[in-house]
């Protein structure tokens, strides 16, 4: 009876919301997905397996022991690998569906899908891709990328692990010398893979030449078993994404064949003799590549987020606006809005930077197939720039969805945990942000050098040296805060600098100095980083083939976004005076009327991502609402409920209730 | 052979560091316990725990599922209760131990122990208790406290749960309405407890009364089964404390007598009539002994982290600072020491403000005892807000410490991930972090509007109209810091308010312009407790008992903590004009100079909370620093690793790797 009507409520209150809509929604997930057409087709693949029941669990993984869960995961994954090979959708297709959400804990082959081809593709020789990218694609090799050492990550040339070639039988023997030197991390490593990509110390005649790739066979092909001289294995829980069997492996004097280096770049030659490449720049592409596909993930996992805690804050009820009212919606209160809408805008402003670094990559191919590699630190500096802003926005995002959805958030069920502990990763691998934001550091730096010696820079450094354009720009307007923004970037960099200077008047050591301003560095490339991603996404909101009330929307939490971080970065703007008290206030009054304005817009809005709710997986962000009724029918399924009376009350709890203590 | 030498060098590392100490670490270590007996008592009972071999698990609980780890948590505190028990030693001494981490992901009896005990004790009259509580404290009851709803939280007065006196049987009827009236949370409630406080709404003679604890027993004391008319079960997996087995409860017009009503404040009699308290606000005192509970909890998490991170930054070499020479220690890196000194000033920050809250506490509840309740609106709004900001604060400063140690920082048997689960909630639990700070900045407002009609406020408030003191304490030093945390504070106040009149003045509606306001109270609210937080940690540290060397690190302590936190807000400095650019440069190089001279006395610091290696239960944190042995030694206990081909393989893979797709 009375969950009928909660039900009802529910439903009614959700299709209210979406009556309020004042845009297209179809419109936007067009946008959203980059297309109608691929809008049609990721429904169309999505529609297909969520269609097969083979992908159902019917004992949620979190209730599973660590062995079982890899297991079920497996169980999975072959069947979609298989499921998709039926129908001919390349796995690239499939990436840009949610179709992976099937896999709710990691997934154990998505290194041998992704990274494995990607460097087969761009450090094997055409004769090896021959010989082994039609394995690889069949799955006979499953392969995985090890590089880190459980005591050696960012610093590649840290790394241990020895191949020293041996001219007697042209082959390298393989060694790791010291547990350090235990390869550690690899996704699929412990269990799944046969073979792997090794980076190892290249020894030939006597001389270490760094850090080189390897193809090595680990497990036998037919059986499994690993192979002697071969010591692996998984490396145990984590805070998320628990299925991938992450793994370790060690090298007892194993010997692989000459032709076994991946030979693109450099090669050592039957006599021992090296080969050096080229230019080594090119495989900068790779990790760009790798750093982008991780900027478009993080946009698409906070926007699972915020579908979730914008349906739930439509449908919660919660306190007293008014004394002695019903309990209004939570999404009423204007701490909630301040909560949700500008991680809503923050989902735009990480897919379209991501993709203007796409767009800048192609021009950058294309002028490297013309012998042109100048624009490739810029392309490289602005991956490393978004891969760190949109790991921590997108971690900071979830986790305030999380919050902002009470105890409920805190249930594995809601989907919020699993999305917080598998995007946290992403702002330790593929470099550390630290690392990266000193990079962009370091890059700012030299280029503002440059800028002052007249030197030329590239486009996206100009601003720090180039006077201001100075516009007639109205004050406050999007384009005077751009500008606000970019004075205020410049003159952080510049007081930087100077500071690096004085710093190293004192030290008299370049390295000691900069690790003396290190956290004043990293501030410096936050805040050009930021300044790039608003400028991305005001250009891109201007210039976007829309209607005018997409557009709309859209300018609106462009503005809120602007206005939004920039009060998070006050202090950099009252210290550049670019913007005075007075007009800070007067932005935070507009920021609480955008939130006024956008609040019943913010349904609709998430509901333009257009998540299936098999994919979202989530209690508490389903399409009709039935919040509390999920809950109820989840925790039904608990195998300590099974039975009214626990196995633990038998065992350990009736003998202290008994005893006489 | 290689590995010896590993070990060896990261002892030896960690030598050194300890030779660096500039202080007495065991001095240091009995003001963080309190006093010197304290810290000999807490070691005689740690000792006595550690070394019962029935407290080390044989395979970790990261690797069970969700009903074996269960099981197996139950084992140990049942375990745990019997020997505390059979040593008389008191569970609230118990409590100043960190004997708890030996229960891993929870403890099914918590609230049995704590919460319970304490609103028996707050809300039984003495009948009541001489009938319950000795059967508690011989576990015969083990009870939960029933609040939550599912659709029901921080707004007790919504709870839907009706408690209705039936005058023939003279009976409480209890009745769960709706799916959104269900028990929803308890620790304990699915399957450990037999009896739970349950507040509903009181009816008697027709009359709702609002919200009344009663004594409601839910399971047979004997058999353990469920009772007729009580549904209950656990509600499923969360993001963390997985083994404390939350529950539902419901009922279906479930009879108690009406004895059961818990009647020391207000009291049905025979004939169905309404006794109401004398004053209620008495019931604030276990809120706030809650609340400073989990503020010292908090400091306690937030030590295990920065000990993880810190032994493990000294440990871990990475990159380069000079090209060419050997890889230094991370803890070398100043955005390493920026991440992790600042959160070792915030343990003491965090202890000394619940300490000082505590003490106010006493003299409260002294002048109580003569009547005079006047200052309790005060201790409660310091409750909240110390509750609120020490929880943001440790949550915070562990995932900056987990995500300081890298990729190992994500592995469970760092520690670090449990130590974030399990903390993030109190974000969330015994009122809502953004629902406690609008009630301290409801506080704030009430108290300046009446300072400006010369009303009398309480002391921590008086601030806000008082006009300032002007010391003549020298520009930057700590008073004159505080002086402008003071009038920084006063100020967003001052300006908050007239927001909200001018709001007022729109809306015509104190709620709606209320409303309109929240994020800048919230802020509000947040900036004066920071104040609060400051001032206390430096009183403490200028009247603490100490040796000039333990006070000296303290201060350094202090400063960094007050210039961390100012640069955080340097915002509401430049608008207050109490600081200027130039002020908060010359603060910033002070804050890179602490962090320099701090760095040497950073494992010492850390050494200072002496929490045993068992207790810790971390594999980058213990004492000798042999991370890499101990996590690759981890990684071997994963049943994974039992078999070197998983039972995956012949299931799911090889048919896959074998197809012909």
């Amino acid at each position: 009876m009375s969950e009928k009507k909660d039900l009802q409520d529910c439903v009614e209150e959700l299709r209210r919301e979406r009556a309020q809509c004042s845009f297209d929604v179809e419109e936007l997930t067009n946008i959203f997905d980059g297309g109608k057409e691929l809008t049609a087709r990721r429904r169309e693949i999505e529609h297909l397996i969520c269609s097969d029941p083979a992908f159902k669990d019917e004992v949620p993984p979190e209730y599973l022991s660590h062995e079982d869960l890899y297991t079920n995961e497996v169980r999975k994954v072959t069947h979609l690998m298989r499921k998709l090979a039926e129908h001919n959708i390349p796995l690239r297709e499939a990436s840009i569906t949610q179709v992976h959400s099937v896999l709710r804990d990691g997934n154990p082959l998505i290194v041998h899908t992704s990274m494995f081809a990607n460097a087969l593709a761009s450090l094997a020789n055409p004769k090896q891709q021959q010989q082994w990218v039609p394995l690889a694609e069949k799955n006979r090799i499953i392969g995985t990328y090890a590089q880190t050492e459980i005591g050696h990550g960012t610093f590649v040339r840290g790394l241990e692990t020895t191949a020293i070639f041996d001219p007697e039988t042209k082959e390298f023997v393989l060694h790791s010398p010291t547990i350090t030197s235990t390869k550690w991390w690899p996704g699929g490593l412990g269990k799944t893979a046969n073979a792997a990509i090794v980076m190892a110390q290249l020894y030939t005649q006597g001389k270490c030449y760094g850090p080189h790739p390897f193809f090595v066979q680990l497990r036998d092909f037919d059986t499994h078993h690993s192979l002697p001289g071969v010591i692996l294995g998984e490396i145990g829980p984590r805070l998320g994404i628990n299925s991938q069997d992450n793994g370790y492996l060690r090298f007892d004097h194993y010997r692989i064949p000459r032709t076994n280096m991946l030979m693109r770049h450099s090669q050592v030659l039957e006599d021992g003799s090296y080969v050096k490449p080229i230019h080594n720049k090119l495989s900068y592409g790779t990790m760009v590549w790798t750093r982008v596909a991780i900027v478009h993930s993080c946009s698409k996992k906070l926007a699972c987020a915020v579908t979730i805690a914008t349906r739930y804050s439509a449908v919660r009820h919660q306190s007293e606006l008014v004394p002695g009212k019903p309990e209004p919606q939570i999404l009423e209160y204007q701490t909630q809005q301040y909560k949700l809408l500008p991680h809503i805008a923050s989902v735009f402003a990480i897919l379209f930077s991501a993709s203007s670094v796409l767009r800048m990559q192609r021009n950058v191919a294309a002028s490297i197939s013309k012998g042109n590699v100048e624009l490739l630190p810029e392309l490289h500096i602005l991956s490393c720039a978004m891969k760190a802003l949109s790991s921590q926005d997108s971690t900071q995002g979830i986790e305030t969805c999380r919050l902002a959805c009470g105890g409920h958030g805190y249930i594995a069920s809601s989907g919020l945990p699993s999305l917080y502990t598998s995007t946290t990763c992403t702002i330790t691998y593929e470099g550390e942000n630290t690392v990266l934001l000193l990079q962009v550091a370091r890059y700012l730096i030299k280029s503002y050098r440059a800028g002052l010696e007249g030197l030329p820079v590239l486009p996206s450094v100009m601003y720090l040296t180039a006077p201001s354009a100075m516009h007639q720009s109205p004050p406050l307007s999007n384009q005077a805060l751009i500008e606000a923004f970019r004075i205020s970037s410049a003159n952080l960099v510049k007081e930087t600098e100077s500071r690096l200077c004085r710093q190293f008047n004192l030290e008299q050591n370049f390295h000691y100095a900069w690790n003396r301003c290190s956290v004043a560095l990293v501030h410096c490339a936050e805040l050009h980083s930021r300044y790039y991603m608003c400028e991305k996404f005001l250009s891109t909101v201007e210039s976007i083939r829309a209607s005018d009330r997409v557009r709309s929307v859209l300018q609106d939490l462009c503005r809120l976004y602007l206005i939004h971080h920039i009060t998070l970065n006050q202090g950099h703007f009252l210290r550049s005076g670019t913007l005075s008290g007075v007009d800070l206030s007067t932005l935070e009054e507009e920021m609480y009327e955008l939130l006024a304005k956008l609040r019943p817009q913010a349904v609709p809005l998430v509901d333009a991502f257009d998540f299936r709710d098999e994919l979202l997986g989530s209690t508490l962000g389903a399409w009709d609402g039935r919040v509390y009724e999920r809950l109820y029918e989840e925790a039904q399924k608990s195998p300590l409920n099974k039975t009214d009376v626990s196995k633990a009350y038998h065992k350990y709890l009736q003998p202290l209730m008994k005893s006489n203590l």
